[in-house]
C-alpha cells in the first residue's frame, strides 16, 4: 500500500512512537509532575508578548485579501526587506529582501535548499552527533549523508577528518551551530578552517561545494556567546533560520533561508529556492506568521528562564559524578553514558522516572540527549533521581 | 549549480513570470482600473468574519505554548475532529479525528499523499485540462503523469478512455471537481462511473488502484449544485482540501487530507502519510490557523460575490459571440478560442488590455482560462473591451 522508499522510515517512526506512548503512560500512572521527562525539544517558555500585540495590530491595520492572500513564493517583500535589515544592524552583512526566502520553519527550509542542489547520489557531509531528520531530508532528493566525526571531548568538528571526506561525489557540507544535541558552539576559529578546507576542495576539485548552516538555536546562546555569522566565512553559504525557537513559535511553520549575494549564479539560486519552495507543496510560508515577524524581527524569548534550567541542570548532574560537556547554546545537553550501551542507561534511568534520548538517535551511540526546555520544577526535583541513578553506576 | 531535475522547471517558471511582469508593467501604464487581469486565482473575496472573531478568541483562550508549540505532524486532536464531525454533518461519513491530517494547504496535500503511494516509474492519470502543477508534484516523487481526454463539448472525464489508460504503472488517478480551469463540476454519475472502472481494473490486474480527489473549490459550487463526497464511491480514496478559497486564506496554507476506514490498510497509510508530512519539512499544519479552522469549520465566503460575477461575465461572453460551457463551481470560466492557436488569440486580446491564461498551460491549447475572482466593477468595464476582441474574429 505504502512507497516502498518510506518503508524504513516507518520501521523507524515507530520506535519514536513507542518512546513518546511510554512516556504518556508513565505521566498517566504516575503524574506529570513526577515524570521527569527531557525527551522533547518543545520549547517550554511562551512566545514574548510581542507576538501577541503584534497579531492585534495586524487584524486592526492589514486588508484582509492580502494579509491571508498569496502573495510571491518568496514571501512578502517587506517581511524580506526588514529580516535583511534585522541581520544587517546585528551581522554587519548586506542582505537584501533578494536574499531572504521565507520558509514553512527550518526543515522545509533546509528540504527547498536540498531540492535546490542536489542531484542523485550527490553527497552531504554532516558532523555527528547530529539531528537524524536530516537523513531523510538529504534522502528526499536521492542524496547521501556522509558521517564526518568530532572530538568527543569539544564535539567540535575533526577538520582533518573533514578534509579527507570531501571528494568528486561531494555537493555540500551540513552545520548546525549552536547544536542539536550537545548545545556545542562552534567558534569563528573552526568556522574558518571549515570554509578554509571547502574553498581548497573547491578549486582542487572544480565543484561547488555548499556549506548549509542550519541555525534554529542561534539566538539560544548563554554567557554572550559569539555565534559566527556563516555567510561572511565562506561564499557559498546557505543559511537557514527557524523562528520555532528564538520565539516560541514551533508549531506555526516560519523561518527562511539566507541565499547570499557572494553565492555564485546568486539570483539563479534564489529563482530556484523559490521555485523548489512552491513545487514542494509549502507554496508560500504562511502569510500571517510572515507578517507577524515582519514586526517582531528583533523580539526575544525569555533566555534567562533556559539558561537558568542550563546551569542548574548541568551543576546538578556534575555533582552526581556525571560526564557532560557545558553546553553553550541551544537547550541540549549531551551526557556521556556511563556505560558502553547508553540504551541501557536510559532504561535503567526510566526506574526513576526520568526520560532521555539515547546517543544512537544522533549517530552518537554511548551517550544520551537531555532537552532542558523543561520546568526549572522538573530540573530541581530531577537532581535527586539523577542521584540515585548515579549511585546505581558507582558514580 | 542547481539540480539537473529542477533546471526544466526554471525554463517553464520565466514564462510564468514573464506574463505576470507584463501584468505589473500594463497596470504601471494604464492604471490598475484600466486593466482586465483575468489570470490570477487569488481570491478577491475577504475571509468571512469569524476568522478575525477566531484569532481574537483564540488569543484570549488559549495557553500560548500549547498555541504556538508542537503537536501531533497530523495536527490538533480537536481540530482534526472538528473537521471531521462537519463532513459527517454534511456529507453523511463517519470520520474521526483518525481520518484527518492537517497540512499545508492542497498543495503540500497533494505532495504529501504521492510521497506516501508513489514508487518510481508508477503513473498517476489526470483529465486535461488541468492544473499543470500536478505535473511536479507528480515528478517529486519520480512518478509519471497520463493524461486522459475529456468530452470538448462538457469537460467531463472520457471513461471509455480512462479504461484503456489504466496498466500494471497506474498507481493513482487524480480528479479535481469543481475543476480548476473549467469549472466543471463531475455529476455522480460519472463519480460512479469513475469509481467502476477502478473497482474492475483492481480486482484485474491484482494491484491497488488510490483515487485522488483535490477539492480546494468544493464550497464553490453554484445553484445549489451537488458535488458528491468521493470516499462514498471508492474506498481507496484520499480527498485533498484546502481552506483557501473556501475561507479565502491561500496564503495561510491550511488544509487537509482525508483518508478514510475504508482505504485498505487504512491505519498503516496514515501513519506513513504524517510521516511524510513530517519529512517534507512540513512537519505540522501551522497551528494558529489550525486553531481557526477548529472554531470557523462551518464558515463560508461570500459565495454570493462570484456568483454574481460569473453571471455577468457569462452572460457578457455569450453576449459577445464567445463559446464557453456554463461553470457550475470554482471561480473559472474556459473559452473556446475563435483561432486554433489560443496563445494569438491571448496576444489579441492584451491590445483590448485584457490579461487570460492561453489553455496549453493547463494541457487544453485552443481554450483561455479566465479567473473571475475579481472586483465586479473589473467584469463589467471588460465586457466592451471583450466585444472590440470579438469583432476582430468576426463573432
Amino acid at each position: 500500500m505504502i512507497a516502498e522508499r518510506m518503508k524504513p522510515l516507518m520501521a523507524n517512526n515507530s520506535a519514536i512512537r513507542l518512546m513518546f506512548e511510554e512516556g504518556d503512560r508513565m505521566r498517566a500512572e504516575l503524574g506529570a509532575e513526577n515524570v521527569f521527562d527531557f525527551s522533547l525539544g518543545n520549547p517550554n517558555v511562551p512566545a514574548p508578548d510581542e507576538i501577541k500585540q503584534a497579531i492585534l495590530d495586524i487584524l486592526e491595520e492589514e486588508d484582509l485579501v492580502v494579509l491571508h492572500g498569496y502573495m510571491s513564493n518568496a514571501g512578502f517583500e517587506d517581511v524580506r526587506e526588514a529580516v535583511a535589515e534585522s541581520l544587517n544592524r546585528r551581522f554587519g552583512t548586506s542582505f537584501g529582501s533578494r536574499n531572504i526566502l521565507m520558509t514553512v520553519g527550518a526543515a522545509s527550509g533546509l528540504n527547498v535548499t536540498l531540492k535546490t542542489i542536489l542531484n542523485p547520489g550527490d553527497e552531504v557531509i554532516i558532523f555527528a552527533p547530529y539531528f537524524l531528520e536530516y537523513n531523510w531530508y538529504v534522502k528526499n532528493y536521492d542524496g547521501k549523508v556522509v558521517q564526518a566525526p568530532t572530538d568527543k571531548k569539544t564535539f567540535y568538528p575533526d577538520i582533518e577528518a573533514l578534509k579527507g571526506l570531501i571528494t568528486d561525489k561531494t555537493r555540500a557540507v551540513l552545520i548546525n551551530t549552536p547544536n542539536n544535541p550537545t548545545g556545542v558552539i562552534y567558534s569563528e576559529e573552526t568556522i574558518k578552517q571549515i570554509a578554509a578546507i571547502m574553498e581548497e576542495k573547491q578549486q582542487e576539485l572544480g565543484r561547488t561545494l555548499f556549506l548549509i548552516a542550519d541555525e534554529p538555536y542561534r539566538e539560544l546562546a548563554y554567557d554572550g556567546a559569539h555565534v559566527p555569522y556563516v555567510t561572511k566565512y565562506y561564499d557559498n553559504t546557505f543559511v537557514v533560520y527557524s523562528y520555532s525557537k528564538s520565539l516560541s513559535l514551533p508549531g506555526e511553520r516560519i523561518g527562511y533561508v539566507v541565499i547570499p549575494d557572494e553565492m555564485e549564479e546568486s539570483a539563479l539560486v534564489f529563482e530556484t529556492a523559490t521555485a523548489a519552495n512552491r513545487i514542494s507543496g509549502a507554496v508560500n510560508a504562511p502569510s500571517l506568521q510572515q507578517k507577524i515577524i515582519g514586526k517582531c524581527v528583533d523580539a526575544k524569548v525569555n533566555l534567562e528562564a533556559y539558561d537558568r534550567n542550563r546551569t542548574a541542570l548541568y551543576e546538578g548532574l556534575k555533582d552526581c559524578g556525571f560526564d557532560c560537556v557545558k553546553p553553550e547554546g541551544a537547550f541540549y545537553m549531551f551526557l556521556k553514558s556511563p556505560v558502553e550501551d547508553e540504551t541501557e542507561f536510559c532504561a535503567a534511568a526510566k526506574k526513576y522516572n526520568i526520560l532521555m534520548v539515547p546517543g544512537s538517535s544522533f549517530a552518537c551511540p554511548g551517550y544520551v540527549r537531555l532537552a532542558y526546555c523543561v520546568s526549572y520544577d522538573t530540573i530541581v526535583n530531577s537532581i535527586p533521581a539523577f542521584r540515585k541513578l548515579a549511585a546505581e553506576y558507582g558514580l
